[in-house]
């Protein structure tokens, strides 16, 4: 079963655990004649890079990617790609208690209970560690994308961080690659800096809201009804570690809302139709309408925390637990280089999906449109 | 592809349209020899049926459920279950003008731009009918379920309606099943009756919360890493029509709170783990715990309103469009059933999947345990 | 798990039982805007009907198709298609005694042992009658290839009947519909014919060789390494009832060839590669070079005969079992149709899939191609 | 699109061309708690190794596999395993006329033109090395299945190659391991050794057949009517490099037998029925019936040969062409172990199938059955 693949046409699966020798995904489905080398892939494995500021963990990754395979002369061919990236600093010493004991919000239970036992090195198999294959495997999607849809950009940034939410007044786009935080405001880049010291410096941790803006996606992809655009976005984000939450357009707040106030009304332009606003979020029966995209989605603080929490180990003993270790304070910063991975393969597996289809062709509007 | 397929293990594949001669379920997967018959399933449609109140579309339909294979001599065979509803009050003449026209807020013009043609009369496709054979196979998946996990107890109901909002110190479950709202609290029915009759008198409508509980589920259902159980019910709410977001256990107020006081922490009791608190929703690294499964969603507020909305059609000419038919004032309510529905196939679908990967088998906690 | 699903972008799932109501296949991944109607779809059933000649079964069925869903104004709309098709001939009494006696080369033990029970009505689901639903998904296949490759041809074909076989320098593809026996051979017809009825009268029955010629297909269908255009080929014919062997161009004879002879020799011609011989059968590396297709398979003797056969029941009781009803002499002749249905899923399918990888572009062979 | 994924529940994806620098196999969907390390994965990858003897490639390749994930502390996890073989004997020298010419009976005509380029490299992806990431998944399959089945043995030896065929009254499974050929008869070793000694010294190759043997298969594996048990053992086979007819027990004879002959009539035993002759090949309806399962398949003799064949390159000149390298004269013989490794991961994959679906309950045969 494939508890390890995501997507239809565009395939990956991840393999790989926290502390084993390596992780990496195996790359399905993509077109041949492409350019691509691992100059181009490493870019996004950098921005996900643990240790690069006080904000992460400070395991130290070099987070080497490696093709193995699908590309040959610096353009794929069409046959399986396969990414490898080595594992070369794992403390493993630092995860001695959590080889019998439960850490409280973590996996280590549940996998427990289901398999009998488990890789419980870093977290093994359950680690957001398994997010680097997914940014690799995303590097090819975006690849592909540059290739056949060159206008589609994907972009990626956090909204909340605990008590502090981004001013969308001061929303500025070129600001992302500037901070830690992948926050669309320099402004505030000072204040959040602040409001994380001081969680981590009390041995505790916070969630975070992502968001992730899908510009230039052509209207058409998407299929329904149980292959929805909005569906597989929503699956993408809720298979990150640690989310517990996805949004479309209005997201949870569609709920108050009144069917007037909700009509993204239409008028007519010179390319087609225009939309006079984007309750929906680009997105119309699971469809894309030519709107920009918006998914956001919610992830939990940190479960890994040096303050003591109650517990069990295998024996069935109540314990108090200190999880040691190298953690990030706020997880949810590194996964927006995850989310845009995901977004981009999710875009391109219903572009190729469409070719399938419908092979690209588009209903017309107009005055010849046959009625 | 299975554009209109759900599920692994347990798979259905919906048919029809809203207004054509029939829709349906085809369910493959089903473990044989489990007791079913129509009148089973029949009690499932009935709590989703149009025309039961006047808060609900004035759409006349039985919705009288065929079993035309799969089934023999009451029981389940192991073979594909074809499930099928007849239309029998479809008023096409209602829909002329949405031949040509795209209604705000509907896949009019997504199905238009993808397809260049569509079934247009009543939604065709994309309507919320197609949702009673969602309700249909999870009648399937509801048998097969109190075969196999009798403990197991689904079940759905509203916690808002645009202003109105569930107050959870008054949650009576008993009190779903006797007002039209499933909402949990009789006390509070009259008030949110007004508030609609309100809406609907003012030619609008209003977005609604729904909440999913699963009880009795066992621990050890669902899968690492992109078949997590959370990830599957996420996409399985978000598939249903005119959802906007999904939430499972604290939902998107995870990004508030701290890793100290998101900590589902444990003690031991007689019989395993006991979790403290409910934080996660009953899933932990894509895998159930054995506590309460949490799911929510909201569903946006209906975009049939007889206020009239700004529009194109296909002549590319500029209208306002005033959507007549029979339409509910608040489709949230009558997404209730239906998310049941798909929750019962999620349970089912990893359920069985789990027999496939482990045979059922779990990891034991206690003093024997091999540590 | 898809047991009853065949296909990848353009699938279809079978549902229904010999003695049951109605049969039929949910059909999806249907290109859009493709013209389509029962009529169409019923040329092919009609060639598959039972009752039509003394050499196939007498049991009456007019096979008459209902297209339920996908279908709009004598289009495909790119959603599921519901073909249902109802049993009227269903003469269940006939069968009384394989409710609980296995017929040897049935289904019947197998069925019991893995289910537990099943639907022994003229054999259930394991019924040859299911295969009226492939021959109704083939006619959708065939209407979208006729839109989509016109040039394509499919053609099916008796090349042995057990002794009888073809003399292929008397090959004449326009006898083909001439005869009960798809014989591409006016001049035998007679001959078989004798043959058959003798084997009749013995209360016996006889196997069968069928050939599929697929012309007209262009190269670059078919993809590495496990979903190969032969694979799936093979796979298809191999998922008919009764169907024991499946041979792509030189099939098991290739054994003795040596590498000299086997190999298909090329030259340049004015439209592209030419090449000399065919050993291939079409397809090479998984994937078609534009020369034609061709896949045999054989079938094995019809199980039911009135000789009596020794066997056991349910009881584990020792008996001598005559299998009464209306049954075949040759199942092999009804597979002609059924064989070419499966192989314009085939084809489609793959066609489909290209259109994703490849966006169907292809590779230049000229003084210009970048060497 | 799973393009070069196998299977279903247990499923493996294979990467990696020939001269690349690796290439392995993705396995997922094995269940937890199994014994495995390297060495018994090696012990299969050398049974298929090159170089071993005169009669295969003088490539000289290692053949070492890894195991980089998804195995702790000597026992599966139940998440991916990542299995990487290293090639270390590249010699892509020989290769340079193939980048630019189309090998008679090779892929590389097919791949040009679906693709528009490929690794030409010792035919890249489509190479027979591929074969070597399947032996070793199926080694993990057969790790699983002496854990899960310890009965069962899965058996590969040739019956033909070329002109010498196995005489079956001189079948001695002991013999197969002795000898370089597979064959199951000690006594014919030298006659098929000196056989292909002549036609190696020809510059010739030659085709071969080959049989597998599944024993102590419990009866209920497989699924009606697209997951048939023969249909994916068929598919399995057809999917090797060079493989152009499969059969199952009789195969293609079965249409020269009547149905008298070809019954498999039935007794009743201590233990269950006793079948009194195996013309299915141990399949009913595509379920097991407990039997020996036998599958039998022809390749196609080695199209790689030094005698000079007419052929075109990508200017579209026509040439004469010679294919230097190191070949094996008969491709069909480091097939066995292949076959031997599809065998186990079809029928590993139809054990998980069927745990999932039934939960591995079996119908009773017996006086109690209730009838």
């Amino acid at each position: 079963m494939s508890f390890n693949t995501f997507g239809r046409e565009f395939r990956f699966t991840t393999w790989g655990e926290s502390h084993g020798p390596a992780l990496g995904a195996t790359v399905d489905g993509t077109p041949p004649g492409v350019p691509l080398d691992e100059g181009f892939i490493q870019q996004f494995l950098d921005r996900r890079r643990p240790g690069t500021s006080k904000h992460t963990t400070q395991r130290q990754e070099a987070d080497q990617v490696r093709i193995l395979s699908g590309v040959f002369e610096g353009r794929t061919t069409g046959t399986p790609i396969q990414l490898m990236i080595e594992n070369t600093d794992q403390r493993s010493k630092d995860y001695g208690e959590i080889a019998t004991s439960f850490r409280p919000g973590h996996a280590d239970i549940t996998y427990h209970l289901k398999y009998g036992l488990r890789d419980y090195r870093g977290g093994g198999r359950s680690s957001a560690r398994e997010t680097a294959a997914r940014v690799a495997a995303g590097g090819v999607a975006q690849a592909v994308l540059a290739h056949l849809l060159p206008s589609l950009k994907i972009t990626g940034y956090m909204v909340q961080m605990g008590a502090m939410h981004l001013d969308r007044a001061r929303f500025d786009a070129g600001a992302i690659a500037g901070n830690p935080f992948f926050l669309p405001d320099a402004t505030a880049v000072q204040a959040w800096s602040d409001y994380l010291d001081g969680i981590r410096k009390d041995q505790n941790s916070v969630g975070a809201v992502i968001e992730v803006l899908v510009q230039g996606c052509p209207p058409g992809l998407g299929a329904p009804v149980y292959a929805k655009l909005d569906t597989d976005l929503a699956a993408a984000m809720m298979s990150i570690n640690a989310v517990k939450g996805v949004e479309i357009g209005e997201g949870m707040a569609a709920a108050m809302l009144t069917g007037t106030a909700n009509a993204d009304e239409m008028r007519m332009g010179n390319d087609g139709p225009i939309f006079l606003s984007n309750h929906a979020g680009g997105i119309l029966g699971g469809i894309s309408t030519g709107q920009d995209i918006v998914v956001r989605f919610s992830v939990k603080p940190t479960s890994s925390i040096t303050t003591p929490r109650r517990t069990i180990n295998r024996r069935g003993e109540e314990i108090d637990l200190i999880t040691k270790g190298r953690h990030d304070p706020c997880v949810g910063i590194r996964a927006v280089p995850v989310a845009e991975a995901m977004a981009a393969c999710v875009i391109l597996d219903h572009l190729l999906m469409d070719r399938a289809q419908t092979g690209g062709s588009r209903g017309e509007i107009g005055p010849l449109s046959q009625s």
